[in-house]
Parts: structure tokens; sequence; C-alpha cells
């Protein structure tokens, strides 16, 4: 346990991530799967606060929840049987914004800190990334966590095998969420058409690394791969008709935009920033 | 330029950073040069503003300033003609704590911002660390002020070619400087030895990658590399004495300490954390 937390559980803060558009790339090997693409990291994310307990509990926003990834994390520091997860989420489940992502990451940081793990940064993302590429909730998720700001995934995988970049750029967010997609079964569709979509996006994006760019190539992406429903797909249009860039969340019935370009348009949005940092933990008089 | 930033010129915020340990990697490719080793980012830092300009012109803290790095980087944009770069530091200049890197590499990201120059956060990191290496003012402060936190540096050199870690925790830091070392001198002597206790001191700390091994492996880098001076080993022995942890800032005539160590020796200290955040444009609302 860390000098600092003595007295007081470690806490993760983890941020939001939606991804714009993304090219799946299973492997045999989880830490060498994943996905490249691109996307934002949001000053909304998840606290997660890791305690001693008899049997592992984990609860999110107060509610017990069955969460494998977040399992799998704390099987792999050896703590299962030692620890509880408590987790604060800003943003709903299943909405596209990697909140198990999130939970994974931020009660691996927690959990190493709080029973003296003695694990490097890059272990730790790399067992939150593997965890939630083999429950099948996520592919670049962690990654792009992990650095915060506006990840570009160059190449995809953990931490040694992936490759990441950014859009070097800070700025407002909104979002507006109608419910949840099965990310489980988009991937178990044909991810053929994502591939190319999602290689050609992430080549322009490349080109010119702007926040532009990713929300266009992002609109792009969702109209190519068919994955833009109705719903979002009217929410984008009128941003885009009031002059805003807008685009889908993958994967979640949601629509995010840049500056106040949901309330411009009539919207009642949510809204945070790009996150300047990656999952960390958080100063005891800080929470 | 950004749209957000219209009216009101970009400004980076680049945290300082204080090395532990280093051993020098010379090459004759700036981006494969560096340094391994091992620090701490601080909240403590440089705000970095770049301004329209009919000649290139730096400040520090409202003094005229020649930085060769800063120059470099604004002709590796191609704005040299054009931008003003504005300065100002939490830290002293020439005393361990990285304010010529955090120079080079938040003119990089504001000129990037208010020149519309379309670069990727790797291609600025890249620019900022190649100047540094360049100008001999520094070998692995800008990757690890990229990256944030508390930067294990793996393999010397850019994104790309570099490879980074970290300590994953969050910590007061404290520090004291009593004037300048020569940077440039030291590295134009016998750098055996820097690498032998250099690369030793990084092998343990992977093998137990904590703040307490961080700062153990720098005392003792300190010592065997014969950099200690008798001033700073005083102030170490001070904090070590009073059950603290304490080393010297590489390259500065500066001590520094975990939590409240160099205060509970009696020392008046300036105190600041790690900085959670890696290199920023910084939110017009919050400058």
């Amino acid at each position: 346990m860390s000098e600092e937390s003595r007295g007081a559980p470690p806490t993760a803060f983890v941020p939001g991530h939606v991804t714009g558009f993304f090219a799946p790339h299973p492997a045999d090997d989880p830490a060498r799967a994943g996905s490249r693409g691109a996307g934002l990291t949001l000053t909304d994310g998840v606290r997660v606060t890791v305690r001693e307990a008899d049997g592992p509990t984990v609860t999110l926003d107060g509610d017990p929840i069955s969460m494998p990834p977040v399992e799998t994390v704390l099987d792999g520091l050896g703590v299962a049987d030692r620890a509880r997860v408590v987790a604060e989420s800003d943003l709903p489940l299943g909405t596209g914004f990697g909140v198990s992502g999130a939970m994974a990451l931020g009660a691996a940081l927690a959990a190493n800190d709080r029973f003296g793990c003695e694990r490097s940064a890059n272990d730790l993302v790399t067992l939150a990334h593997c965890a939630e590429v083999a429950a099948g909730t996520g592919l670049g998720d962690v990654v792009a966590q992990a650095r915060g700001g506006v990840p570009i995934r160059l190449d995809p995988g953990a931490p040694g095998d992936g490759r990441l970049d950014g859009v070097p750029s800070t700025r407002r967010v909104e979002y507006v969420t109608f419910g949840d997609l099965s990310t489980v079964e988009v991937l178990a569709g044909d991810t053929d058409p994502l591939v190319s979509a999602g290689d050609a996006a992430l080549s322009r994006l490349v080109d010119r690394p702007t926040l532009s760019t990713l929300v266009a190539e992002s609109r792009r992406f969702a109209r190519d791969a068919g994955l833009l429903t109705d719903r979002v797909r009217e929410v984008v249009d009128a941003v885009v008709d009031t002059g805003g860039e807008a685009s889908m969340v993958m994967l979640g019935e949601t629509a995010f935009a840049l500056d106040a370009g949901l309330t411009d348009a009539g919207f009642d949005a949510e809204a945070c920033r790009t996150c300047d940092a990656g999952a960390h933990l958080v100063p005891a008089d800080d929470r």
C-alpha cells in the first residue's frame, strides 16, 4: 500500500472513451488483439475504489453487478479473494463510453496500489486490456483510456504490441444517449465492412490529425459500415445542419458532438471535455 | 487554428520533470538518441503561449531569452517568422526541472494549434525531442513530459523509437534548489559510469516499479556515478535520517523528496505533486 493511501482506500479515475471509428483486429493472443481506430477520452468517467473484503464483490453506482473483466483483473493480481471493487460512473453502462474497460483498468490501478502488487503501469494496462478482449466487452477502450487525450490507435493491442498516437487538441464534447447496442452482436456479424471502412478512415486521419477530420471520418465510417441507427442519424444530421460537428459513438445508441453542437441544434445534451490525463490514481484529498 | 482558440492564443501546459537516474544513449539520429532512466513529472511546470509576431522572439517570465530548441521547433513547423513564444514557469531554468524541454514541447503544441500545422501528437513530441537532443540541453525530459505521471524510459528516443513504462502512483513531491549544474559538461566527460549505474538502477526499478524503489535507486545512482554534490548530499542525508525518501535531481544542484520529506527535515521546500497528465493544450477558460 502506498504510504499516502494508508487509512484511505485507493481510488483510480478512468476517463470515458467514445470511439469514432474502428477496425477490429482479432488474434489468439489477447495482448495482440484489439482494434485500430480513433476516439475521444472524456472528463466524464469512472471512479474505482478497491477495499478489503472477504469475497469478490463489484458494485457500480451502489448496485452489485457481474463484471467479468474486473474479476479477471483481480485474479491476475492474485487478490480476487481479498478485494471489493466500488465503482461510481458519470456515464451509463453499455452505451459506448467504455465503462467496462474503465472499471477493469481502474480496478487494476487501485488494487495494485491497495495490495502492494508492484506492477508497472504497462503491466496493469495489459492486464485490463486482455481481460476486456477475453470478455468481448471492448477492443480498444482500455489502451485509449490509459493514454487520455484524443487517442489514435495505429496498431491494435496492449502496450508493447499496440502503437498509439494522438490528435493534439483539447475541446468541449457533448453527448446524448438513447440506449445500448450489443458490441458482441456487431462483432459476431460480418466485420469485413468495418475493417475496410475503419482502415480507410484511419489512413485519412493520419494524413490530417485534427478533431474535425476525426469527426468527419467517424460520420463517414458509421454510414459506410452500416452502423448508423435512424435515431442517431437524425441527431447527427440536425447538428451538421446547424453547422456543427457530430457523429455516432461506437458502439452505443449515442451521438457525440464537438463544442456546443448538440445544444445549438436544440438537444438536451450532457457536456464535458476531452480528458488531458489518462487513467490515474486520485490523491486522497481530491476524492 | 482550432475553433475554440479563435480570439485567444493557444496555451500549452508542460509538467516539470526531475530525472532520478539515467543512462545516456548517444546516436547520430536524434530521434534514436536520448537516455534510459526514470523520474517524476510535476504539477509545477511551464505554460507556453504562441502569438503572432513579425520576428522570432522567445520570452521566459517576461524576459527575452535565447532558446535554441524552441527556435528549432518553430523552424520545423515552418512558422519561425510568424510566431512569438511566451513562456511562464513555476520552476527555475537550468536546475534540472526540464524547463528547456518544456518550452520546446509547449511551443510545438501551441504553435501547431495556432497555425493549423496539422501535426500529430507523436510528431510534435519527436520534433521537440530532436531539438533538445541537438541542442544538448536534455536527453529524456521531452518524452517524459509528454507522458506525464512517473515515467520509466525503457528505451531511449522519440515516439516510435523510444519505449516508456511508468510507476502507477500519485504523490506529493517537495524540492529545494541551490543552483545549476551544466548538463553539457557532465555529458562531455566520461559517461561510462553513468551508463553502468543508470542501467543497473533501471533494471532494479523494472523488477519492482514503485516510488520507493525509484528514489532509493536514484540515491544509489547519484553516489555511484559520482554526481552527488556536498550540498545536496547534506540535504538528502537529513531527509533520510528523519525517515524520509529523497535524492538529487539529474542534473541540477537540487534535492527532491516524496511527501513532506524536506519539510519534516526542517527545510523550506517548494511542494507540488506528480502530474497525472502529460503535456497538453489548456482550454481558454482555464488559463
